[in-house]
């Protein structure tokens, strides 16, 4: 696959916000999903490790719905960074989301072995709350419809163990 | 936490549908949540790892939402087996389901270092389609709502690589 997500916004999400198992690029462990646009759609792109199955042959459905989950807080992060008067890469730290709800549809069983691209369309549903509706695509076949509701995180969330 | 999960449904999964990354017991690298009955609901217990968080001190939703996945996979099953004149442990394969659609509800932030408590109910919505809705608790309080849809999984799954 020739695409390539070269400006994310994770890469420039705040340090303290930068630990997220699914997407924060200090978790050495971590899948390390990277959102950027894609036209006025947001993309996300990977590649699911050997373990990540189901069953041999086909992807496990929670790592589908991890990967609709960061694609969505990442495409709301874009979104008001955006609407901030800000793109990825012009030095701004970007504003970090949390989830509210997350749904996920699985259309068709999704093959193993090959990128995954996540497509995202976002929508300004209050000024702190975006609505990210995301179709997963393997081989350019739709496996997964997903729609995530995030709101920008509360500053509870920090140093808050 | 005193509560253990003696008897699960995936400890009888058959062998070919024992890979799962979240639930299988023969995929190494893999989560190995484990579900049996607890009275008339579903159980879950599972310990998330250090790398699991979504940032310091909070549980990582993608965990989450596997969790509340092969929670319901393996809640149908038990109910299925159960329907089918069976228990755990009885010697009979149990049945194996897929995940048709998953819905998460975080309700509060999900602090780590806990056990988490995944705690279903099962309703068969038709003779091959049961719905699951499950309750998160950490520290015996809400942290998120799940809904999964679980059918029995279609025979084109196996060995289909």
């Amino acid at each position: 696959m020739e695409e390539i997500v070269h400006k994310a916004i994770q890469d420039e999400y705040p340090d303290d916000f930068a630990w997220c198992y699914g997407c924060g690029r200090l978790n050495e462990e971590g899948h390390h999903f990277r959102t950027g646009w894609h036209g006025e759609q947001t993309l996300t792109i990977f590649s699911p490790e050997q373990k990540h199955m189901a069953l041999p042959g086909f992807v496990y459905g929670g790592i589908i719905a991890s990967l609709i989950d960061c694609h969505g807080t990442g495409s709301a992060s874009l979104a008001l960074h955006r609407k901030n008067g800000h793109e990825v890469g012009d030095g701004a730290e970007s504003p970090r989301f949390v989830t509210a709800s997350l749904k996920v549809e699985f259309v068709k069983p999704t093959p193993h072995g090959v990128a995954l691209k996540a497509i995202g369309t976002v929508t300004e549903i209050h000024p702190k709350k975006f609505k990210v509706e995301t179709e997963v695509f393997a081989n350019d076949v739709l496996c997964a419809r997903g729609e995530v509701v995030a709101v920008v995180m509360p500053s509870t969330f920090l140093k808050n163990e």
